[in-house]
């Protein structure tokens, strides 16, 4: 099912925009060459690499874990966010959806202490645990088999000419660590993001509050990369406006425009500011709808979502 | 010059240590296997993959850094640590040296005032004019040929074995970036350790004072592992006491002794904790004096220096 052959991207421009630019950057003596050392290609997660929609898998492990902890404790009902979380707050929600940055950071406090203390093997336990319970409530999959087929292999025809693939994800490295390596075919390195520091308590490394760094959207996620690889990245892929810095810093930038309601959701919230950018950036947009043939992983038999 | 036969390794009980874990965690069947997603191998890199007597090369880029800085501004003569640069204090040098906290702290705050501001273009080009014309004053090597020759094999020998190789350097992440791919044959993305916060101007990244995260050193060296890798090393390599818990975090732990003054220096200070600790946790040892039959990378041919 993982192949090298982009076989699951139907012959449009955007296939045919990435095979261009790889071969180019693979030949030396073409004007697009990008010498070995340079060649880093970063993806962004939430809605590039799987579904976003209704919402991110691990926004739900965070709500979930807010709730716990606010029936463990019920007097952080009347604390921000908690608050807004108690109360289904649509508002915020939604703000929480679009990645506004105030919902965000009150939130990243949230997870912050929600997890402070917890050694890094129980988060890792937790967070496998939640993925292994979960299930779309429209398709009825497991959050892996949310992932984009036409993504996996492009990791692969990326990898096959040479290039190092980084997954930099806003919503938590953590938690995208625990299922990288079987998922993706990517080693825990090669996932960089928002996380938190950690401190040693009997020889464990122990999570606190404070992150360690930014988070890892909007400017944050070319100072992951640049902070992880040394470089910015020649080939960056995202499909929201808290992308529009990662795909800026990259020689070749790919948008995911999510126009597929039978197989996938079509919206355009979120990404009014990167639609734009890649219009008149000349970005290549990739159509959910008409460049890929198949959309999700565990689909890939051709089968089609109820 | 660059070989994966350990042939500039003695055959003593350090190498045979070392070819007897490297080959168990390559066996399936053995006790002491390591699936190949947790073989991460971390070096410590002043005094353990080069020469760092009289003092570290990045120190003297500091240094001299500094006393430009003064010569600019001659009010910064008054400051700490500027004062202490300025009148050369030897407790305060001495301090440095064996990398005292509150030292070491002072400097980190002087390190990033001094190139707060200064793209990450221009830090390079700075670092890589500084490395071309410096000098070793016994050796008359550059930087890059006091490199430990046994180590890039071993760089080799573990790569060889489906280790993933990295530098974590307390003395600065991004001036190591400059020679790692050359000289160490890592990419950038294999060289973590302190470094400081980046803005965006105009597109370019631009140093802040701040670093991103603590000093890699202490129990910052696995902090930055974690951050890094995801998981802590099973094979690390040190030299002094600010590598203790890096080694301690590790299941093969590698402890280069200074013990040769005439290919190399002799020297204990800053290191007596890290041996008293691997005495006691049965680290394995390097003699530079027995276990190295040649040293530097540039006196492989045999020569010895003068």
């Amino acid at each position: 099912m993982h192949t090298s052959s982009l076989e699951s991207w139907n012959d449009g421009a955007a296939k045919r925009a990435i095979v261009a630019f790889v071969t180019s950057a693979a030949t030396e003596e073409s004007p697009g060459y990008v010498p070995p050392r340079d060649r880093v290609a970063v993806f962004d997660n939430d809605g590039t690499l799987w579904v976003e929609k209704p919402a991110p898998v691990q926004t739900a492990f965070v709500l979930e874990k807010l709730a716990a902890r606010m029936k463990a404790d019920p007097s952080l009902a009347d604390a921000w966010p908690y608050r807004a979380v108690a109360a289904r707050d649509e508002s915020f929600l939604h703000a929480l959806e679009v990645q506004d940055a105030d919902a965000v950071t009150s939130m990243v406090q949230a997870i912050g202490a929600a997890w402070e203390g917890t050694t890094l093997d129980a988060y890792e336990a937790e967070a496998a645990r939640y993925l292994a319970s979960w299930r779309h409530e429209r398709f009825g999959l497991p959050a892996t088999g949310l992932v984009y087929q036409p993504m996996l292999e492009l990791f692969d025809y990326l990898r096959a000419h040479g290039w190092r693939v980084f997954v930099c994800s806003g919503g938590g490295r953590d938690f995208m660590r625990v299922i990288c390596e079987d998922t993706w075919g990517l080693p825990r390195e090669n996932v960089i993001g928002s996380a938190p520091e950690f401190v040693w308590r009997d020889g464990e490394p122990v999570r606190r509050a404070a992150l360690h760094g930014p988070v890892a959207i909007g400017p944050g996620k070319p100072e992951y990369v640049l902070a992880r690889t040394g470089r910015l990245p020649r080939f960056a892929a995202g499909n929201d406006d808290v992308d529009v810095e990662l795909l800026a810093s990259a020689r070749f930038a790919l948008l995911v425009v999510h126009d597929d309601d039978v197989r996938e959701y079509a919206y355009t919230e979120g990404a009014e500011r990167a639609r734009a950018t890649a219009g008149r950036e000349g970005w290549t947009t990739v159509s959910v709808k008409n460049d890929w043939k198949t959309v999700l992983k565990e689909r890939s038999d051709g089968e089609e979502p109820e």
